[in-house]
C-alpha cells in the first residue's frame, strides 16, 4: 500500500518524465516544494502551465517569441545578410551573452539522427532555403553553428550540400581550437589537429 | 539585450531555485517543455499549483496526508504501540515500500543542526513527547530510525535524552552493518567495526 497521498505521487509522476530527473530526484523535489511558501507553489505552477501562452515561433528565424518576427529579427540594427545556423534556442541565448554577433539567427530545432528517426522534414532546413532565396542574389553569409558533433557535422554537411545553387552566398563555419581555460596536455587529437591547422599570426 | 521571452525567461527563473538545479539545467528543463504536447504542461503545472491542495499534516504522526488521522496512524491492522521516528516523509516511503514494518510512524520533518539554526523547537519532538504521554505508561517501543549521519546520529542522542522519563519505553535503533551488494573491501572502518559488533548467529 502506497501511504502517499494523491497529490504528492502525482508531483513526483509528473517531474520523473522530465529528462535528467529520476523517482527519487523527483520525490525529493516534490518534499522541497512541499517546504515552500504557497505563493511559491503557484508561481512555478503558473510559469509551467502558461510557459506556452503568447509564444510563437518567428517566422523568419523559427525562435521562441512573443512576437513575429521576433526582436532579434525585428531589430534593425542587425545585419539580416549575416545568418546564423543554431540547433536550439539555447544556442542563440549563448552567442547573445557574448554581445558580439550583431547578425540574425536561423533554429533548426533539432539535428539530423537517423537513429532517432529525425530527418531533414523535422527541421526547419526547407524554412532556411526559402528564407535564403528570397534574398534575390544579394550577398549573404551564412555561419553553420552547430554542435562540434556528430550530429552537428553531419547536419552542416547537409545544409551545406543544400545551398550549392543560391548564388552570392558565402558559407562559413566557427572557428575549431583549443577552449580558453584548456589544457594542452588533455586536449583530445583532433582538436589539437585543428588548432595547428587553424594557427594563426601572432 | 535578453532575446528570451518573458514566459520562457520566467520558468527558467523558478526551476532553478529548485535544490539541485542550476540555471543551465533549468534552460534544458523549460526547452524540453517547449516541446511537449500542451496538455503535459497543463498537467504538470496543476499538479505543482495544488500540491498543498487537501493536504494536510496527520496530528497523530505529522506525516503528510489527505485525511487526519493519516492512513497509517488510521489502520487498526498496524501497532500503534511500535513508533519509528524518522527524518521525513521520504523515508516514511522507504519503509513502507519494504513491506516488513507494521507499526506507525513518527516525522520530525528536519534533523537536528546548529549551522543552519534548526533546533529541536522546530522538530516534532515535542509532539513526539506529548504522544508518549498519551499512552499512559502501556508498553511502546520507539524505533530511532534516523539517518546515520552526524545530524542523524545527534538527533536521536537528543530524543534519547528527552525521553528518560517516560515509563515502560523501549528505545531501539536500526542495525548498523554492511548494506546488501556492498563490498567489504571498500567499506569504512566505523561500518566493519559496526558489522563486528553487530555479528549474529550463523
Amino acid at each position: 500500500m502506497s501511504v502517499l497521498p494523491v497529490s504528492i505521487q502525482k508531483l513526483i509522476d509528473e517531474l520523473s518524465k522530465l529528462p535528467g530527473i529520476g523517482r527519487k530526484t523527483a520525490a525529493r523535489l516534490t518534499f522541497y516544494l512541499l517546504k515552500q511558501p504557497e505563493m511559491e507553489l503557484a508561481s512555478l505552477g503558473e510559469a509551467v502551465s502558461t510557459l506556452r501562452q503568447d509564444l510563437k515561433l518567428c517566422q523568419a528565424c523559427w525562435n521562441f517569441s512573443e512576437t513575429d518576427p521576433c526582436a532579434v529579427c525585428n531589430n534593425l540594427q542587425r545585419k539580416a545578410e549575416q545568418i546564423m545556423v543554431v540547433e536550439d534556442p539555447l544556442d542563440v541565448m549563448a552567442f547573445e551573452r557574448t554581445n558580439e554577433y550583431h547578425g540574425t539567427y536561423h533554429v533548426l530545432h533539432g539535428l539530423l539522427n537517423p537513429i532517432d528517426g529525425i530527418g531533414p522534414d523535422k527541421l526547419t532546413i526547407d524554412k532556411l532555403l526559402k528564407r535564403l532565396q528570397g534574398f534575390e542574389g544579394k550577398a549573404i553569409e551564412l555561419i553553420l553553428a552547430t554542435n562540434p558533433s556528430l550530429e552537428g557535422e553531419a547536419t552542416a554537411t547537409y545544409i551545406h550540400r543544400q545551398l550549392q545553387n543560391i548564388p552570392n552566398l558565402k558559407i562559413t563555419r566557427l572557428a575549431r581550437g583549443l577552449p580558453v581555460g584548456g589544457d594542452l596536455e588533455y586536449a583530445d587529437e583532433i582538436t589539437l589537429s585543428q588548432a595547428l591547422q587553424g594557427r594563426r599570426d601572432y
